[in-house]
């Protein structure tokens, strides 16, 4: 492709319209995909985790020296359905485990609640060298809590200044960002929805509650162009995803984060030891027997 | 193959003779492996990794609706260069990442020596659910701190009964453990030592206290003997998996996962609503549009 994907989802400057944006689209998506895209996207998939995989052992690598406090965060929101657990599943599956964090955002507990909104965000945040993964984020507390009126608009609206000041240290800090919202349509949703109820092993990712929230598809809709308008950043950019087809949400989100893993360029660490002295003394050492 | 695996490693009653074990064996290896068992083996690993991956997923839709707090704990014990890292990123990474949660214990910190050892491990245990890894242990407050006379001998020789006491406690409250000591023999520990000293992408995972560490193999191999042979039970038992050929250390860790898993039997959660009425909900919701 001649632009990046990165370019082509990120959000456009000015007020966000979620509507203008397809999704059922597949920006970015190369001639080479052929007359059978999806097929040809999950066949790059492995592709793209055999070139994640190696990025992030990098990554891990240069960490363990304590030479640098580099690492990732990848923080996904979505409407429910959206495939935030698909994503996490298809994309972050293709890491090594030992190198990924992943935290899942639920209803605060009292504890939490009894501080500031970014105070569990700060607990969750992925060491140096590993990869971390937000299955929802403070961005919850101006999206959910502002549909619902769990705090008032001043309170919420302070949010996003507070937001941006939180992510640009983190940048600073050494955290990348990599900001996605899977963009799905209410058809999507609501098909998504039916399976859940045919199928009796899916019962399980089913609440009752979610049609409820769904009648409020406008009011989260307008929560979202704002949230990805107000912090939206060079640092710390939202992309939108479309995510209909899962194929191609899959396909962009491994592109959106090896983007940012070759703009970081991990490197192997130098030795910190002289190989050919360690060489002598291990062949030179007496004999170890097995005890 | 006649016996189960978990039978093949287990350690033996009685005293145990790690010197007994061939750190090249392959136990319970099937005839249908033939000619070239590492072929076949490696080829075994996405077939078991799928059928731990249904495993997980219905362990892990059963904690959802909060009935259940059965979870799986592989703890991981090893020589230095015994492959726990590989194992990880080969086993467990054929697992779905959101439901695992990985623990390396390293040297500890002060805060967490200002504790009861098993304090930090407390604190890493996999939630209700979970597939929980621990690389490395309180196991090693009876090896390389026995080995290093880190604490008096009286005061290591009475944590074989509170690691005892606290794996009872652990397994009676829902998690089951699968306790695996990677065996290498200390050829095997010099080749990788030498190959991580010839490859550049390689020197991060080297420390030169590695070959002072060697030096005191049988050291640790008593330590390991006594650790394995005081702390086995039927409960939580330990298994010695010869682990100088990766292939089937892979394979056998796997299948140990896998035997325990099918022995759980972990199942899909029955409906907490009414299919129908919520299919006739979401069907005359008046119609959501994108906002």
């Amino acid at each position: 492709m001649t632009r990046r994907l990165s370019e082509l989802l990120r959000v456009p400057p000015g007020a966000v319209d979620l509507r203008a944006i397809d999704p059922r689209g597949t920006p970015g998506l190369p001639r080479s995909a052929g007359k059978d895209p999806k097929t040809w996207a999950r066949a790059q998939l492995p592709i793209l985790g055999a070139e994640l995989f190696a990025w992030q052992e990098k990554l891990f690598a240069q960490a363990k020296t304590g030479a640098s406090r580099q690492r990732l965060l990848l923080l996904l929101q979505a409407m429910d359905c959206g495939g935030k657990d698909g994503t996490i599943k298809k994309v972050v599956g293709e890491f090594n485990p030992q190198g990924v964090h992943i935290v899942a955002f639920g209803k605060p507990t009292e504890e939490e609640l009894a501080h500031d909104f970014l105070w569990r965000i700060e607990r969750g945040l992925p060491g140096a060298g590993m990869i971390g993964v937000f299955n929802r984020s403070h961005y919850e507390d101006v999206l959910v809590v502002r549909v619902h009126n769990l705090v008032p608009p001043r309170t919420w609206r302070a949010r996003y200044a507070k937001i941006n000041r939180f992510e640009r240290k983190l940048v600073a800090d050494g955290c990348a960002v990599v900001k996605v919202m899977l963009h799905i349509s209410p058809a999507e949703q609501k098909q998504r929805l039916l399976d859940r109820l045919d199928d009796p092993t899916k019962y399980w990712k089913y609440d009752s509650g979610d049609i409820d929230e769904r009648a409020l598809w406008p009011a989260y809709q307008d929560a979202y162009a704002d949230a990805l308008g107000k912090c939206d950043s060079d640092d710390a950019p939202w992309y939108v995803v479309p995510a209909d087809r899962k194929w191609y949400r899959d396909w962009a989100v491994a592109n959106l984060l090896l983007e940012k893993l070759r703009e970081l360029s991990p490197a192997y660490p130098p030795a910190d030891f002289d190989p050919d002295v360690e060489r002598g003394r291990l062949v030179t050492q007496p004999e170890v027997n097995s005890g």
